[in-house]
């Protein structure tokens, strides 16, 4: 059975892991915070004392961490995986990062170690990851993705291969400029009917299942509607930072998105007036009447 | 039984008054151009001579024509519905028009004959008003909108009363907004992955389920991808109307909303380049890389 091994455990990653360990892979875990470990090893996983200890006991290394600096951190830091990689091993990155990047860090591994990389964001949050249910936009050569096929089936509904190496972080940011620009559209929507004599509140009910309507309209709309943002389910930096993702390779591929920039600019206006750590129905806030 | 009027029978009004003669209302139809009735005629509807032999014939008269200029034609156009009209008649109109004009029409309409008015713009398409599954956003008083249900319920699967007389079309425009708006969204997703090395004719199978997805998603994404905009489904210029009412309300409200108005000016901008007559999918030619 494939040895799979397993760096971040963090919301996603623990529970990503528990389903692996369920599904009988053996797996090994390290953690920046190694006690984020303890929990996996009372289920079964091995806790690494060091990423070249988990390289070399891993067939398939995945890697689920915040951005694109900790990836680079784990890959090429000191004693990161890159030092301790071989040919034939593979890396699958879960996180979302920059697709300019991912494409650059698997040349690199490649060059330094003969190690393969897929790139494989998800959608579906914690929820989905806890279900097993999660999307997974996978980018990379179609042997290695065929390869991790059978070690992803306990955590996904869904592998679509998108591309080559990159293909799955750009297809991960053309959802994100979606749903965070879509955010404010729904905005624009609940300002005027609230401003023109419509219980926005029904708004939700009354347009479910129609051509308007998404998961987030149906999250949105009615905490936007009762002005009711706790808790906090996606911050505002976080889709800000989607926007500027989305930016950026449009502008690597020379194309103008022009709703995008609107979008970014608004929400970086909206996150520097103090609210980037509150939820992105607060959005609401910046449509106020004349 | 209530007697049932309907006039405009067009590509909505014809399977819906179907519906309504196969659950057993008595209904008088009436149509500018009279071959339209013959079908109609022969499930058993009564054809009308004029509008005010419908009005006379009918407790309810029902409306669905093609915009504000036509509703307010059949009602206080020479013989429309205002000069035959009586208390305790109601008019429920289907047409997704301008809300103030609504408003307008209602309050003249009950001050020369004492009609009542419910605006009762609909989602779902021909499709919808052919399965009976259509959804209704309804304005008018309460009594109003409980005395229709009964009639509505060949029709709709759901009917919300979303405040006062003009809130349903409100509520259409915010439907609208939403989807033209969002339609300029995926269309630049679907040009930044065709032009950064993502099969954009998969975007909509991954992304499926996820927060990124919509009818439209699944719908116009693969014909942006395969660049296929025929048949025409929804018109350039359709979506262009709904992005400038939704303007005027906000600015009837005192709102600035921003990507409605960048919206509408890329729709324009496109709309007269020679595209109104095109499908909506069309939008993708406007992201060509600099």
């Amino acid at each position: 059975m494939t040895r799979l091994g397993f760096i971040g455990i963090g919301l996603m990653g623990r529970p990503m892991v528990t389903r692996l360990l369920a599904a009988g892979f053996p797996v090994t875990v390290w953690n920046r915070s190694p006690d984020k470990c303890a929990p996996l090893a009372s289920l079964g996983a091995a806790v690494a004392g060091s990423i070249g200890e988990l390289v070399a006991a891993s067939d398939v290394v995945m890697s689920c961490v915040s951005d694109t600096a900790v990836v680079e951190q784990i890959v090429f830091g000191s004693g990161g995986v890159a030092a301790s990689g071989s040919p034939g091993k593979l890396l699958v990155d879960f996180s979302s990062i920059a697709p300019a990047a991912t494409r650059d860090f698997a040349a690199r591994l490649a060059q330094q170690c003969g190690m393969g990389w897929v790139d494989a964001p998800v959608s579906g949050g914690v929820g989905g990851a806890e279900a097993g249910t999660l999307v997974v936009m996978a980018g990379g050569d179609e042997a290695s993705i065929e390869r991790i096929r059978p070690l992803l089936a306990p955590l996904a509904q869904r592998v679509t291969r998108m591309g080559q190496v990159g293909a799955g972080q750009v297809s991960k940011v053309c959802n994100q400029l979606i749903v965070a620009a879509n955010s404010l559209l729904i905005a624009e929507a609940v300002a005027i009917a609230s401003r023109s004599g419509v219980d926005a509140s029904l708004l939700a009910p009354a347009l479910a299942g129609g051509f308007a309507d998404s998961k987030p309209f149906q999250i949105l709309s009615p905490r936007m509607a009762a002005h009711c943002h706790e808790p906090v389910q996606w911050k505002v930096a976080t889709l800000l930072k989607d926007l500027d993702n989305a930016r950026a390779v449009a502008a690597e591929a020379g194309l103008n998105v022009p709703l995008a920039e609107l979008a970014a600019e608004w929400m970086r206006g909206f996150a520097d007036l103090g609210n980037a750590q509150r939820d992105l129905s607060c959005v609401i806030e910046l449509y106020q009447p004349r």
